[in-house]
């Protein structure tokens, strides 16, 4: 199977990128199933339906979100009639956040594609319960190469060393874990000991002329002077799609190349052989 | 001229990366200057003076350290007689720590190379002075082109966002601003808007079948049950030497290329064609 | 019921102030229950079975920890043969974590008492699970008036507004939610709508004239200079008992009175009179 | 000399409380000089103009701020022109933040008053420069006896650690080293070992029946949901005036008395006999 994953979509260039070339990429590849970080795609906090249904028209089969779920409340109602959105699973069981952290995906051929989002522990807003052992609920509850054909993670969080650490817990249990969050790609794409294809962090579909997707003078003059200042915005030059493609097994779901998938902006592109 | 930065080495097999990939590089790709991040070099911990004799035998000329850089008590007097060896430039002036942050090496041929490393001030162990602050300081001491040649700046912290902030506060005015102490190299390599060279952080040096360098199975079982566990020690698997390579105008000192370097261990390779 | 609570006892001179103290405070005051918080015992760092020996002996019904709970690897064993010895009950069930943060003591008369340890999940070392969540789960299992006398929470923390937010969370249904971790006694003592006894933090058994028990040339040294300093340990002055005093209700368990409980060393006396 | 400081005055009954019951102290304490917390008198965030109007009428001579200095925006222009009006010293220098962090008031009777805010560097959400190294210079700009007939260091910080290594280093040197930003009053009141009067938090002035201030069930609701709440807002219940007075000796401008001074609301009441 085909999978891609795009990092974290900040504002109109975020959205433009994945716009623009994922409707290309989703024929050319061959791509069957596409999952888009969508947490920072309004304005750079949060979403809305309008966003979401443009997504899903372009090609995303599945939109994940982080800890800028909320940032925008009306995606506390739209979660819950839109089962292809998913937030972090690791909220308190007890605190009843609304939606769901995985799903179940059955494609139109019968396949099943099982996605995942965890939020790490360190570094985060929100203090969510222990991402290890809600990464084993969710594991157990659609294994691999049984229950679905093929299994994404979204490892949501700052801590290079959670997300690796996660990486190998999962390794033999998913398809892909894939960081996200920093809105930095990382070079590190490998294909784990047990079949798990890893990258620390997607990077962020965005104007990269500018801090993490945002003006960039707003941000360097709050480090500089530990002052408030302005609203922060997403920075408007050309956005880059970025992401990751992953080519599975069908007969284990495990997967046998990864490749980064990176169009248009600052970026160098690159955009796997099929 | 052309620059190299190593980042971050881990334990043996980041330094036998370094010991048995550098001196080639450094004869193959005519290399004019080269700095190792070696705050992990001394068992992840640390580095001590025999580990640096080898590093400037292999062919570095300036070590850069980091949070970790007292981890090996001798660094704090090893520092003082050693102007290559830089610590982060932004503790205190009433510190009066050891050793320095900035230094300007000269070439044999008479150019002037300036390094400076800075400490961020997000998610730190340490709370260092304002790094923004610190990095004018320093840069207008070593004007570029005009005191040196070329000039590299290690921005060594956790946050994207701070590192981002950082190489456009320094566009212009350096060569080189990458990242370090994330220990995962990135993909977003570019030449900023006025002609630095940017990467948000070079990587570790050290096997990547690790957590951050360290052995997995401990890393994972500390986030997993929240408890102590065993002593942190390097991954002993094959090394990668993972960095960048920059091409700066000798006229200007700005950057006028920008390229991954990266060999051995688990990473793709990638070794710039000169 | 009449009940004390002591903070956390710091090295030799928070040890000599419980044995000390305790053993007449807990005639005097017709003591019927009476917890410590022991996690800095052993030179600042942990517990011994040794010196939990002596907490018994000298009057303590329960000994709690936090943070430092593992500090002396011997407590990982030494609880799981020790009931009156509690660690924070919200570690990941699925962590396994020896021992247990809630007990019920029966006393000589048959009454009930029950205790529970929560640590916060804002600004500590470890990321436990919800502080809340695991506190419903403990006290729906001992109802007070029902299967418990009495029930003491020890909220292990350091955010004032996460321990305040927990005493009114647990209000009318505790006799009393005491603070401990940050060393420093609180004087918001007071009965809460609900009839549970409060205070944000009880402070902690050891020398006044220190850094939260520490010795303090060295304390500052760290602060100012950023640059790591000699071992910590203990200041040696003379030590402060301090605690706090709970009179509830034999019908409802809820508490009628609260007092400090303080003597000996820098802080001014205060001893309830009975 | 007779000082008073005031902790955090959060919202209308903080307001209420200070000018309720300030006039009168000042009058029958014969307080010669008042200052106030008022970082979080408007609303639970920052201060107005009109209110710092009121609290200069009803008896205070400084008004000092903190983390929430800015959070009204008008405050950043108000505090050029009124020089009264203090926040936290240590903003970088370069960052030419508004306003002061330390002021010299003159007594109708010619005696001298400095008044010298800090933030510290753990746990807070800007971060400024190195407090101690603040302080020193700070102190040492007007010397205690020499230059100033009494001297009040207010410590705005979270960690008990951070504001006690504060309190000794300016032992000897201040009249008094009071924290704030907690909202919880502490119980520590003592006469260091040089003779300055310190308490590591003097509360807050508000409503106690809250969580540090604010409405308690948006805040439990957040702590156990980790979701987003209603707006913060203060609590609205009888508030307490929360502080400390201290007693100088005029030749030394050292500490001869430090007390607790609570009126009004849910804490136990204490006003010093003099
Ligand atoms: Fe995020
Ligand atoms: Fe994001
Ligand atoms: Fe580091
Ligand atoms: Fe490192
Ligand atoms: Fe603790
Ligand atoms: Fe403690
Ligand atoms: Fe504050
Ligand atoms: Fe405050």
């Amino acid at each position: 199977m085909r999978l891609a994953f795009f990092g974290d979509v900040v504002g109109k260039p975020g959205r433009a990128a994945v716009l623009d070339y994922l409707p290309g990429l989703r024929r050319d590849l061959s791509l069957d199933f596409v999952v888009v970080n969508a947490e920072n795609a309004a304005g750079g906090f949060g979403l809305t339906e309008t966003i979401a249904m443009d997504f899903f028209q372009a090609g995303a089969d599945c939109l994940t979100l982080g800890d800028h779920a909320w940032d925008q409340r009306e995606a506390m109602t739209y979660i819950q009639r839109e089962p292809r959105l998913l937030r972090p699973i690791n909220y308190p069981d007890a605190a009843e956040a609304p939606g769901k952290g995985a799903h179940v995906f059955v494609l139109d051929d019968g396949r099943r594609v099982g996605v995942v989002q965890l939020q790490g522990n360190v570094f985060m807003r929100q203090q969510l319960e222990n991402a290890f052992h809600h990464a084993d609920r969710a594991l157990d509850s659609m294994p691999l190469g049984v229950a679905v054909d093929a299994l994404i993670v979204d490892m949501h969080c700052e801590a290079t060393s959670e997300k690796m650490a996660m990486g190998h817990y999962c390794d033999g249990r998913a398809s892909l874990v894939v960081g996200s969050h920093t809105h930095v790609p990382t070079a590190d794409l490998m294909i784990l000991e047990n079949g798990t294809a890893y990258q620390t962090d997607a990077g962020m579909c965005g104007d990269y002329d500018s801090v993490i997707g945002m003006k960039k003078d707003n941000s360097i003059s709050r480090f500089a002077t530990q002052l408030p200042g302005d609203r922060y915005a997403p920075a408007l030059g050309e956005g880059t799609l970025c992401g990751v493609f992953v080519e599975t097994d069908d007969r284990t779901g495990l997967a046998r190349r990864i490749e980064p998938l990176r169009m248009g902006g600052r970026l160098a592109a690159s955009v796997p052989q099929v």
